[in-house]
């Protein structure tokens, strides 16, 4: 048979039930998917495909997924830091989107995001925002892959004046984009507790069910709203929800920092899963999530980096590395959090957390064609005595040189091909110029 | 006046007593100090200059400070990871550095770092290691501006058959390299106060101040040496080194993890000075150093890497970011470690901490020209706010794209102008392949 692509002279981090490691690997793409996936044969010639890469010993990996974005956000990348949370988002970030977040600059900022993310390896996104429509137009224009979900809470947000309508606008959302684009699955993002009643968060998780979808939302971030949630309703954040009926396995929990034992066991009876986002937390000094005791509980954990104003980056390589030794210094055991666990987390893991270990997540085939390669012919990567200490360890997102998403290629010599940077930067930078006018505390 | 080089059209952050930032300024270089900095003049012509830089609307930096590294040990980047620490340092790097640390390969580690190092953005280290003499010789061919140790402990070491002679060994590299080259000044590293003798240390920092050389230690670095020292000697690892006369304004203690406000105390009234090294903190599980309550006690704390067997890379940025972020949720405030004195920390509190205030750290007139060039045209530093946020929390060492040591070009568009880079990986690639042949545990 004649390939769409054959990808050679790489190791391939497959990221599969074994966790094979191939040297000298050889994958072969037809379509959307991976068709063939091995050694390379010795002496005999390349098989036949429209298009051969040459990985020149770089390393192959499944692409990388980020659990939880909010792409639009790139456009207040850096417009406060260093302040308590409180002013962070009262002063600044809120009245920013109430006065900024309009449907084009929402396009602008996702086409940002969307260019950072594939340069730097990520090839699919799970994201929470507002006029989500807007958002999935972009990222499926940018040949991104995401789960995206139209946030849902009890105030007004960009495009939704009476938050009353949330629910409707976000099913909306759902039934057009549930078969439009290969790239694109439809969520549901309700805000959080202390944002989204009762009412509004089982009407919510009821849609989801009925469609499907995968429900996110914010839980335990920090420790006021632990506090708040113990004191009114006498349970953790994580219990409440619980309580509430609303923890099943279309269920993202976002951030759990302030979580105990027995929420950890709830999360894993009800098959949920977790998305940590320890730069965020990091940053915001909002606490150190408990990795290794939710993964001692089973639980199902993928990395993300939170929106571009709390991180303030969208480089998923950074964020493993940062997720090694956070983890490794807070349980005070330099055997945590070891390079391959977090390679999963990245990957496999991830793809699990958001519903789509079926199609993405690992090299294998009959999966999905999204992969990226790591060019290692400079100086921090060498040498390499081992492919995935290096991936999470010496790697950055700048080292991505290819990315390929749903048989695609997307990034080629560490450029994108289909999309015009300068143009998306321009863009964007002409927004920050108006933002900048009236939004900028006074910093340094 | 003809200046030699002459850099406009970026946002300057001088790092000076006033931390001014200059948008659209100017620098003039004449051989190797910086003789003129301000706004660019509006309308005139560029200054008279042999060469002329156009910054494209980057960031212009200091040189970045490495006040702690272990150079030729990029040679075991990623050769074991993830270990308990006994395990890594006395099964993995102690006997691969005893059957490979010859001169050459001393040599060919240093390149590396050497390149690594400048294409990051570092201008300056701070080294302690054996076989220093040829270090020395490769720093200073590289470019690149270091202060240098030679390793001083009671045990055999690289080129330094019996610890009799190591204090002399180290005497007799330091009155080598005294005047050899404007870019190195020599300094003695005594390894550690479970390695070193209390006799060795009094000779080494008796030698040490007769020369007027920096004297380095690793001090309270993990759990058990501060449970150790306190077992043998009734007194904390800082303690012991100040009851025995020791710490004194040449000093840089490297690590102080373990350390009380006692300890703080008695740092800032010696005016000695510390190097802090997160990631190889983290990533070894050794803990966390107080670095907000070292601020407040008046502490210099200047930030490091490592070696690259215990981080595994030499990119200060990366290290700029993870240090905020750490210290934010180690504090659980998000107000610590912001991001003007992050930057402070990497450039001019480095210099001091090494000794070299009055030569590097700032953007002023009349000191090194040692600086750098933040390419800011790319998807993840868009847009700018705020120079200094985005420099911290934002740029990646891969974003740096002219540096200038000591009125020198060494990097340029992003690549080195002296060096052979594909033979300097070839070269360290070599003696990996010999390395791995019998030195690495199994891992994955």
């Amino acid at each position: 048979m004649r390939y769409d692509i054959a990808i050679y002279n790489g190791t391939i981090i497959t990221v599969d039930d074994q966790f094979k490691i191939i040297e000298n690997g050889l994958i072969c793409v037809a379509a959307d998917r991976i068709v063939r996936i091995g050694p390379m044969p010795g002496n005999g010639p390349l098989p036949d495909a429209k298009r051969t890469i040459d990985a020149e010993g770089g390393i192959i990996l499944p692409g990388l997924v980020n659990t939880h974005t909010h792409l639009p956000m790139t456009l207040f990348r850096g417009l406060a830091d260093d302040l308590p949370l409180k002013q962070w988002l009262e002063d600044v970030i809120f009245p920013a989107e109430a006065a900024h977040m309009t449907p084009e600059n929402v396009r602008i900022g996702t086409s940002l995001a969307c260019a950072e993310m594939m340069l730097s390896g990520t090839t699919t996104c799970c994201d929470g925002y507002f006029l989500e429509d807007e958002v999935a137009q972009t990222v499926a224009d940018s040949g991104l892959r995401g789960v995206l979900g139209q946030g849902v809470m009890d105030f007004a947000a960009p495009g939704i004046g009476d938050p009353g309508d949330a629910i409707a606008v976000a099913e909306r959302f759902a039934v057009k984009w549930r078969a439009r684009s290969p790239l694109i699955r439809p969520s549901v993002f309700c805000h959080s507790l202390y944002a989204c009643s009762a009412g509004t968060l089982t009407a919510a998780k009821r849609m989801a069910d009925k469609h499907g979808l995968l429900f996110q939302i914010h839980v335990a971030e920090t420790r006021t709203e632990n506090e708040n949630i113990r004191e009114q309703h006498r349970t953790s954040p994580v219990g409440y929800l619980d309580r509430l009926g609303l923890i099943g396995p279309n269920c993202l929990l976002v951030h759990c920092v302030w979580i105990d034992d027995a929420d950890m066991a709830v999360i894993a009876e009800r098959k949920a899963a977790v998305s940590h986002n320890p730069e965020s937390n990091m940053k915001l000094a909002a606490g150190i999530a408990p990795l290794t005791r939710m993964h001692t509980a089973g639980v199902t954990v993928g990395i993300g980096t939170d929106g571009c104003a709390s991180n303030n980056t969208l480089d998923l390589f950074q964020a493993m590395d940062i997720t090694a030794k956070l983890h490794k210094v807070h349980d005070m055991d330099s055997t945590a959090a070891d390079a391959r666990t977090i390679i999963r987390m990245a990957t496999r893991d991830g793809a699990r957390a958001i519903g789509m270990e079926a199609e993405i997540g690992s090299l294998e085939v009959g999966k999905k064609a999204d992969l990226i390669i790591i060019d290692v012919r400079q100086p921090h990567l060498v040498p390499m005595y081992h492919p995935v200490s290096h991936a999470v360890y010496a790697a950055k997102g700048s080292d991505v040189n290819t990315v390929i998403i749903d048989g695609r290629l997307v990034i080629e010599n560490s450029a994108l091909v289909h999309l015009d940077m300068l143009e998306i930067m321009r863009r964007a930078n002409s927004v920050a110029k108006i933002i900048a006018q009236k939004d900028i505390p006074q910093w340094s």
